[in-house]
């Protein structure tokens, strides 16, 4: 209850704080990315009609990345890693999910959500990871006094961390991988043409040297260790390196859904009918009778 | 700009559309399931702390779909729908799909998320069709004049709408499912008790006959056949059908996903790697070489 | 059991069920697409290391999902449609989704999974039931003596059929989408080439101005409309429309997530802590005493 | 190429290698959970058709998980800890994830696997946290000589290890979760009956009280902390805990995603459309004009 006076005292209190509440509210989504307003969209403060042909597909993941448009040059590199990533086989669990959920009923958003999600630290993370150790080694460069020893100083200490397995080298199927050589060849001349440094290239030489030492065969860079060199190279994060392995591979991704499509199938398992599984469990049993209504439901 | 005495005039116009903007909000996510303030929980309209320990989890399932509790007997028959439902067998896409999900270093949120978003009209629609089936039956007994004869006419209406498939019967592997004289016979004794009223179990015998006439093998009902009846007879919506389905499938993708964590592995394919997949697409051959800047990216 | 001879008979047989049991198993999983051995991947027939570094990434995804390369100038028109579909601000729930769900603890792959998921028949399905839409006029063209009737037929068509919602055409935010008159621009530019026909932008056109015919303000093409013009010139099916849409808006979730990484938050809901939500349903009410076992589980 | 008499030589091998990788392949997808036959199907070596009825679904997800029936009274110590966790209203990410996603044209299975996914380490892993602090605090019992001076121990060594926030404890919103008391008096109840022998509800509580020391206010334990204690003594392992209460939360998922299908709405946003937001990028800009071929796409 309030005195006839207080109703106007109060109302410029609540209109502020309503205006407050709704400021937040504004602000809560707040991006630097992209403007809308009715009839106008701009990327990146670029308005929209004039990248549409103008700027390619490459040019544009870059600029909504980064905040600003790639030189010719960073956006050949960078092409060149993605074109690299899009597939690698029916059977890597990604496409094999997007498949199986493909006959399932699920349309292509579906099939390639599900298959995305796996692209975690496992399947998805080596690249990142690299990145991760690539620029651990760059920070301890000076202080080491070149890469070679600032190579070995961060290898022992993951070492000494327990940790067994360097992310980007060495390849379960591929003695050496043909991606590998080409994307090199592509930073060295990129290097050579001063639109990077190659400092990443050498620490990727520098890892790959280290860990093949008194291994009876090489354990080469894979295309992980590879890209990473080129995301490290232009200035990508670890996260956006990631980011934009998961793009690249959804390619292969959609590729794949959609030739399931074609080739039809319902509710496809991951092996034919006639081959099963193994039951490894307890043998046939029963249901212990007892004398308690609670488990029995009816 | 603004006379000076603007302002003041102005300012009870603002305050009010900065309340109905607020407002507008506060309404954007109303709900008629859960009222939470701090310190208080209610799920329809039920203290949860009541809730808790007072009443069963399948009976808190029906309360937050329904909106009501569910009678004991009740309860009883829909928990042996989901009890039915849990699981089967490691082949199935969505379980397949948590497995390897989980070795690729996806935790069980996520191997759940990949696997449930498979279970769409194919994998996981089949119930809510049947019920979709049965509804449309018992919609046309009372003008066609009895069961038997709302069926042949709907039947009649699909064949007729060119569909071939009747969802709920049949199965590719079991010749019988054990599940399904189990639920019928839970069913029919919750009819005799008057639980529900074996409206929906006499449609689904009704259907059974129907399709099963002039074939040398009867097509018998299959779970989500016989889950469709239960599901009916207790009033759930076929959304809602689809919906508890998942909820009682999620527990074995659960189960998997663990079991695989367990056994370990890493980037586990659809079949093991001694099996290779066959390559159906054109030979080998060479990138043409045009005279063309663009296609080079290098 | 079997006498000692059988043995020696039975085993070719045995063992060309084994045979026929892995062949099926190694042609579950073949594919069109990409052929792999140690040392060697192939796209569509051409090795990867050709690719890498002389085919851009536009030109790849074309020649993952179509078979075959592409000309420049089919790329470029590719390349603007795919640009002009990268974002919608950040309250289009894909893009919301992505946003919370990094907060949520998800790294990017989960983040763009949950997003691109939505991307349904609602939210990213215009496109491709506005390519179907064309398809079904485009078919009907010759039987109809013409465009402009052929469109007549088929709005009408759909109309009868209760469709009340023309895909493509129409925005409840802007005006006249500035995406629209630029891409219809590019496609007529690249018909006067003769890199396109034109049939599709003249149906495009045609549906507006049926759908317009009457109404007090024009019902303009929006960034669908247009961009499903642009799908069927180049012949892509219209489930590949909704895949590639799905790759360019991958790249505003992308952005986005790591925006948000970047902003930080925790556990980030769709509207700021202090504009609550709106309760509706039952008022308090106490949990029945019941004289029952079941119902108490403590 | 081989001499006339070789090839029966080679024929056992080839078969031996055939009946080996057949042999692989079905130990591929070996598991402990549930054994299929045509007409056959069983749980943990239950024939389902004995669990169906007989059972209630909370056994069943035990049973599933664990691999043997609970006994009534774990049984329905468990059930507290699901009902108390089903739903945390329509503003929690992942519940308003499913709202938004049912809008965008996705049925239920979608909607809750977008929402279940983002149920990772922030907004679905304080409760395994919680569980795994527990049993860091029970593995140094003995040694430390009681549980404060083990939990003063470990406290200490997660603070020394950089970790500042202690899952399971305190909460943004309520002063007092509801559910805590109630929960740890049938914690309390059980452990009186020698159903669970209290451990955890020691170390929780030590926890609270170690935390809230020389605090103005206490930090009470939260829904976490308590259903972490429930899950620690019933045996559960912590990645178990994050699965059971994901199954849980499924049910507020599924019925807020099934109430926002009957209110309707297309592609709803996070806030009404009215409320826009905060764009903070760079002011509007002009792509550069470069004498470039690359960049220029038409």
């Amino acid at each position: 209850m309030s005195a006839p006076g207080d109703r106007d005292r109060e109302e410029p209190v609540a209109a502020a704080a309503a205006e407050a509440a709704l400021d937040e509210a504004r602000r809560w989504w707040h991006t630097d990315i992209i403007d809308i307003h009715p009839g106008e969209i701009a990327l990146r403060g670029y308005p929209i009609q004039e990248l549409i042909g103008n700027v390619g597909f490459v040019d544009t993941i870059w600029l909504m990345l980064r905040g600003e448009l790639p030189t010719p040059a960073q956006t050949a590199l960078f092409e060149s890693a993605l074109v690299a990533s899009v597939d690698h086989g029916p059977q890597a669990p990604s496409i094999a999910i997007a498949r199986m959920a493909t006959t399932c009923g699920v349309p292509v958003n579906g099939a390639m959500a599900s298959a995305i999600n796996v692209l975690d630290d496992i399947h998805g993370g080596p690249g990142q990871q690299c990145m991760e150790l690539y620029l651990e080694i760059e920070a301890e460069v000076e202080q080491a006094g070149g890469v070679g020893e600032a190579t070995r100083v961060v290898l022992q200490r993951h070492r000494h961390a327990g940790l067994r397995y360097v992310p980007g080298f060495g390849h379960r199927f591929h003695p050496l991988d043909p991606r590998t050589p080409r994307l090199l060849s592509l930073v060295d001349a990129a290097a050579a043409d001063g639109v990077v440094d190659g400092r990443f290239a050498a620490i990727g030489r520098a890892v790959e040297g280290a860990i093949s030492e008194g291994k009876p065969h090489r354990v080469p860079m894979n295309v992980d260790g590879v890209t990473a060199v080129i995301y490290c190279e232009l200035g990508f994060t670890p996260a956006l390196g990631r980011g934009v392995f998961i793009l690249a591979r959804s390619v292969g991704i959609l590729a794949h859904a959609v030739e399931q499509m074609t080739q039809g199938g319902r509710i496809k398992g991951p092996m034919p009918k006639s081959i099963g599984y193994t039951y490894t469990g307890p043998a046939r049993r029963s249901v212990p009778v007892e004398d308690d209504e609670r488990r029995r439901t009816s």
